[in-house]
């Protein structure tokens, strides 16, 4: 089944205390349909500019990934800077420049239409709903993901898109800020009474913890020496965990929780590297290797 | 087998969203014997005031604690005051009078001389070379504990300590200022350098980390609703740790997991209510029973 992707693709700077990329691509839907296309087909659906070159696409060819959802528009591409600190926790945002993801507004290829998997990565929660409008049928799987401007700017809508999304995926302070609630546990029981069922906290350097009425399941982040660059691993996480998902598997727990595992298993490479340049080049090997490696690092007899 | 413990015995006041004590019986050494009795028998050495009553020794009574190295000297215990913020996660400490502890010299009555486990909880290091040197033969595992005070006053002492300990058992704080490395994996090869073989970070809301030759190990903390009093967690943690391998299993990769969840196990425990109040009546099949817990909350089958 294939795996359908809404978000931004973008050009980013980023400097860590490890090196500095002037434009790189990147983008929440390019790191989810890179990640993601190890496991399934991903239609992708996006922005870019007339600065969107051939060889920029050239990271999508060869893949498991329908571009035909990218639109090209007059302008340039969305453009994100940003410096992380030197434990890579904290980062400050340089610059953003929407360009024309600004007046992004998405139309799914007829093709698309029929998804039954489907990733709303963060963009503005109007137009997560007005993807969902145009798929036929009832999809099998909504996830979503958000982010403090919309939980602030636009709280009625995002209520509404919520309505409509089985699974919720956001970092910590999200979910804090979402629910008005510390406490992790009563976080997703308030987020549970506004539609999802299932919530996703993802926790950088602590790992990702999954609520749901089957109780609470956790991954820890995988153990790197040194990290590089953190930018697109929340969304790196969230292509694994939906391309697992999509490639054919009932969503009971045994695959949830298989999900979480590959989830943090692309998150962790995609870290290792600036960019998109170890996910470039990553192998189906090697993810099962880590995926067993997970496995060492928390599994115990009683 | 025993299990030896030196470290201390006093009495907190605590405040935490959730209530307020003004005198409770705590410390590191009452924390850990109360926990690792569970497992096994615990020689506790520490000292109190003439403030101590028989009502607060009966804590101990009826349970695997030998009190008989817990001396008695004139004048006050040791009193520690804090207050926690909103989570949790943060504490003020409103008073700390060392009182008979400032004076305290730990003499192991001959029968704990034997003693093959042995936890250092977190005092001056000179006074953990001390208790060693009583010891008579080689112990099959010395743990240690200590604190950001040591690390900054006595670092020539923690030094000669270190050099005698198999496991170290820090929270994440202490363990980067004593490797002066943020990265947790460098801070343990660091850490390797100085003498113990075995890392054990404590992180709080985060859970334990473990890190030796084998590779590493991670334990998320037992996710709860309400905790209401972080105070004595870590010592809990080092109880069940330290009580579930002196219990007759071989440190081996496999006990030494086991060892981290029962640590982790009475750790979740001990916050659950103020103080000593919920180890107090805890039941040997409530810690079963959370344990294979533990095993739901991080299990997959890949």
């Amino acid at each position: 089944m294939s795996l359908l992707v809404v978000g931004s693709v973008a050009f980013d700077a980023i400097e860590s205390p490890h090196g500095k990329v002037d434009r790189t691509l990147g983008g929440a839907a390019t790191y989810f349909s890179v990640a993601a296309s190890f496991f399934t087909h991903v239609n992708l659906v996006g922005v870019v500019g007339d600065d969107f070159s051939d060889q920029d696409a050239a990271i999508f060819a060869g893949r498991k990934i329908d571009i035909s959802g990218l639109e090209r528009a007059p302008g340039k591409s969305f453009f994100w800077a940003g410096r992380y600190n030197e434990n890579l926790n904290e980062r400050v945002t340089l610059a953003t420049e929407l360009n024309v993801f600004g007046e992004f507004n998405p139309r799914l290829p007829e093709k698309f239409r029929s998804s039954k998997h489907i990733f709303l990565a963060n963009i503005d929660a109007t137009l997560q709903r007005s993807v969902l409008l145009q798929i036929k049928g009832k999809p099998h799987l909504v996830a979503l993901d958000t982010m403090n401007y919309w939980i602030e700017r636009a709280p009625l809508e995002l209520r509404e898109i919520l309505r409509h999304a089985h699974i919720l995926m956001i970092n910590d302070a999200e979910t804090r800020q979402l629910s008005n609630e510390h406490n992790l546990l009563r976080a997703a029981r308030h987020i549970f009474t506004l539609g999802p069922k299932t919530l996703v906290v993802k926790r950088g350097e602590y790992g990702a913890m999954m609520v749901d009425r089957n109780g609470v399941f956790c991954v820890p982040a995988f153990p790197l020496e040194e990290p590089q660059d953190p930018t697109g691993a929340g969304d790196s996480f969230a292509g694994g965990f939906m391309g697992y998902l999509a490639s054919g598997k009932a969503p009971n727990d045994a695959a949830l929780r298989r999900a979480m595992v590959y989830g943090s298993v692309m998150g962790s490479f995609a870290v290792e590297r600036f960019g998109l340049e170890r996910l470039r080049h990553l192998k189906r090997r090697e993810i099962v290797q880590r995926a067993r490696h997970f496995a060492r690092l928390t599994q115990f007899r009683l």
